[in-house]
This record gives structure tokens, sequence and C-alpha cells, in this order.
């Protein structure tokens, strides 16, 4: 199976890395990291364990070199997606399968509608990466994937994915429904990677030390819950607890969204808080706090002037 | 009547440069803006009117050298009240009245348990007031000032200090309630001064124009009308409606707390956003607007790692 990486940022480059170190043929999109990745290769760092470097890398800085692939994980932001029209073509063939391997809600949707003859599936990542500098990405725990299809996947194509996730060390389980597992990920994206920007740059530990900052974290993850609920997806009943118990596993771990911010990167505003606050009111379901998280997220963004770019 | 200025910051300045033109014998605490006002004056911009020029005023460094008063008002930020511990003693006499010309809750609280001897005042500022430069200030709009008696002030005393601030040109209108006066402010402050700091540097207009961060501000504003009707304090139904058509005339006013946030000044988190809250969390009115807010806004004060400073 011939997997193409795009978007080689910590997620793309840690996955596609595991994949690679595994056996899969892997190729990469590179842009800002390509000289440091093809002179000395991806070095992951795992928690806990030695750093692994992969070299050589098949790293190219456009798709036309990649060539066609089976696979295609997506590990762009969701703020870049425009920039999937150009860069996805030179590797579909007529039975490509599409990855979201992305936070927030719409990806799929997105992906759907601009490429509509392939199947996709949606990945939820359950990491602490983060790219500490061209060509290196530091899991600080955890790592798991949840895949689920969401067009035209069938049941045996998906896992043979998460098999051969598998068989890179990936924890991987195949959900029944991608729409339940995307919400309970956003139970912990909305509060934590919210919290730590509009509160002026808090890593994870700070939010769980802070009475009030945490608090208001709680009262997300229950706003999310309910809106789950209202749809009648699966949601544990201690899954908020379950979730504050393995934040605090993580140490000082920054948000993604955090370190995106800090670097004068455009955030994930609608992916993450804009489009379940969207359907948080089509259903009815009172959400005053992730309004205003997404209210200051969306003037925090705008006033950092950033604009959307590619790793 | 002796009037005493202490926190000759924005307010303090404004109005007893006022008073003093009007005739009123005002003294004022000055600290770093000593030796400009002092040289030149206090330069007052009244939107709409020509600057005025208060010389000589009547400024010192220490209250030592001011005297005791028959009325100090007091506008020092909430977050440096503690200083008035050693402040006041030197302006007071037995018969001296204090009014608390600040922001938020607890204010009038606090003066009564540290100097429980005196008439305590509470007065509300309706004002777009901001300290330009040392010596100078701006009014953008409105002006009015509500006094209520907190404790001790008799009405005769009330109605004699709203006339000498009449005849300085300050609208100024004596209210039964103190306590309905200051939550009617707080359905103000509360949106508004603290979206500006939390939104990354809004000013008013941006607020406005926002439909998320406006949708935000009413959420703010029905959250205080809430507690104050659940306290049967008067708080009239259009009351929000009349804030945000007064708030559009306000042009590109940033709130006092963002000028004091952006400078690396402390913010009064406490007064304007904690106590609020503590009291709705007491009634049981829910305000999970508010504790968002306040949890954000609290995080970044302490992250600014501002301390308490005087003008």
């Amino acid at each position: 199976m011939k997997i193409g990486v795009v978007g080689a940022g910590a997620v793309g480059a840690y996955y596609g890395s595991l994949l690679a170190r595994a056996g899969s043929e892997v190729t990469f999109l590179l842009r800002s990291d390509w000289e440091a990745v093809i002179r000395r290769g991806y070095w992951i760092q795992e928690q806990g364990k030695e750093t692994f470097q992969l070299y050589p890398v098949r790293g190219f800085r456009r798709t036309e070199e990649m060539g066609p692939c089976d696979l295609v994980l997506i590990a762009l932001k969701a703020t870049a997606r425009e920039a999937l029209r150009e860069l996805l073509p030179p590797l579909l063939q007529p039975q490509t399968v599409l990855v979201a391997l992305q936070n927030g809600l719409g990806n799929e949707e997105w992906l759907s509608d601009v490429f509509p003859n392939h199947p996709i599936i949606g990945g939820i990542v359950f990491g602490c990466l983060t790219r500490t500098a061209p060509g290196r990405v530091e899991n600080a725990g955890f790592g798991k994937i949840e895949l689920g299809a969401y067009r035209g996947a069938r049941e045996a194509f998906l896992r043979e994915v998460a098999l051969q996730f598998e068989r890179a060390g990936v924890p991987c389980s195949v959900v029944e429904s991608l729409e339940a597992a995307r919400w309970r990920k956003l139970a912990w994206n909305i509060p934590f990677n919210g919290i730590s920007v509009a509160g002026g740059g808090c890593d994870v530990e700070e939010i769980l030390r802070d009475a009030e900052l945490s608090r208001l974290a709680t009262g997300l993850m229950e706003e999310v819950a309910a809106v789950a609920r209202s749809r009648e997806l699966p949601f544990p009943e201690d899954w908020t607890k379950r979730m504050m118990a393995d934040t605090m596993r993580m140490g000082r771990y920054r948000p993604s969204t955090l370190v995106d911010f800090l670097a004068g990167r455009s955030i994930e505003v609608e992916a993450i808080w804009g489009e379940p606050l969207r359907r948080a009111q089509k259903l009815g379901v009172p959400t005053p706090r992730l309004q205003a998280l997404y209210a200051l997220l969306r003037a925090l963004d705008r006033r950092s002037g950033a604009v959307p770019k590619l790793h």
C-alpha cells in the first residue's frame, strides 16, 4: 500500500515516520522542512523511549513528484485546506482513499465536496505531538488513532489501514460512528486548545491547576457532551472525567493551537469552535461558554494578522 | 467644602479639574504626573468642546501635605486599594466623607471595614475618560455621575455634593439604591472592559461590529440583569438596549481595563468580574459567560506579571 502524507507538521511527520519504519511505502510532501529532512531524516522523540531516526526520507516539494498513492494521510490544518485543491490531484488514482487526520468538524465534508469520487476516512489523533524543530517531532504522551468511515470506505479496507498503524506501534481502533468520535475528541480540543490561547498562553497543567480555568474546561466539556447526546451519539458518562485524568498525565503540554498562535500562524477557529457552535445552535442546545470562547478566539485570530501557511 | 482627590488617573483628574474650575477647593494627590501637572496644569479635552486648562493645580506628592478634607474622592483602581490604609488618614477629620468613585463591587465594603467611622458614598462614573499623557485627560463622551449612600451619609449632604458636580457641569443624580446602580454599571463594564482585553485588544466599536463579540456582550448583560433581578433590584427592561445604543456613540473608545492591560498594569479582575461572579453563585443565578470571562481575565492578568501601581 503506497501512502502519501500531505501536511507534514507534527501529526503527519510522526505517523508517516512510524509507518515507514514498520515497512510501509511512505512519501511525504515537504515544504519548509524539506532541506532538514532530506539531509538528516526525521527524528522522532517518543516519551520514555529512545529517539529514533527515519533516514532516508522519501520527501518531495511537489505532489507531482510523489506520484499516485493508495492512501493519502491529510494532516494539513483546516485553515490551509483550500491548498488541497491543487495538492491532491497528482496523488489520486481511481481508488485512492483519503484520510482526514485533522481536528474539528467539517474536514470530511469539505473533502467529500471537492473530491466526490474518492472514499473518505476520518482519523482522530489522541497524541501530544509537537514539532520542536525542522524534522523533529516530540510525542509527550498517548498517540492512539481512531478511524471511522465517512463515505465509500469499505470496512475491510479500514481494518487493513488500522492493521498497518498497529504494526507500526500505533494503537488504532475502528469506530462505528465517526461523528461520535469527532465530538468525543472535541470535548478535549474545545476547552484545552481554546483556553490555552484565550488565557494568554497556558499549557494544560496550568489550566488544570487553576480552579477557574479548570471549571471552565469542565463546563465546556459538558456543553459538548450535551450536543453529542442530543444527536443520540454514544458519549460515555465518565468521558469528561477520563479526559481530565488523561490530561493530568500530559505535564506541561502546549496544545497545537497555542503553538500555532504563538508562531503567528492562523488557528483552526472554524473547524474546532465555529462549526461545532453552529451545529449546537441548529440543534437548539445551549452552549454559552462555547459561544464566548469562539467569539474571543475569532477576534484573537483576526488580530494576530496571520495568513494560512503550509508547514 | 474642601475636596481631596486620591488616585488622579483619568477619573480623578477629570472630575477634580471640573470641580476646581467651578470654584470648589480641590487638592490632588499626584504621583508620576506631579511634575507635568505642577508645571503646566491639567488639560482636559472634552469631546466637541475646547480643551480647557486648570492652572495652577494644588497638587501634592504626599497626603500629609494636603491636610484634612470634608470630602475625599477616591479614584484609585481597586487593585491598588491597600495603599489607601496609609494614604487616607492624613486627609481625615471626624466628619470627612469618602466617595468611592470606582468600578465594580466591594469598594465601599472595603472602605467601610478599614474606615468604620466615616460616612461612605458610592459614585458611579459614566464617562469615556482616558489619560492620554501626563496631566492630559480626554473625555470621548458622556461623563454623568450617579451617587448613592452606602453608609452614614445624610441625604442632605449627598444632594449638596451632587449640586457641586452639577455646578461644575457634570450631570449628577442621587440614586435610591447604590447596589442597583452598581449592577447597572456592571452590565457595561463586565462585557466591554472584559471583551476588550480577552479579545486581544478590541475597542468598543470592534466589539459592536463583530457579530459574535456583540452576541457575547449581550449575553453577559443578560446574565448581569438576571443577578440584579434575583435581588429584586430595579433594572429597566430596556437597559441593555440603551447601553448598546450609548456604546455605539463612543466610537473607538478603549475601556480603561484595556488601557491598563496594554500598559502592563494589573487589571481590576476581582472588583469587576470576581466579586459579581461570587455573588451570582451565592444567589444561585447561572452566569456561565461571566465565569468564562473571569477565568480567562484572571489568567491573562497573572501572566502579564503586573503589580499594582499608583498613577
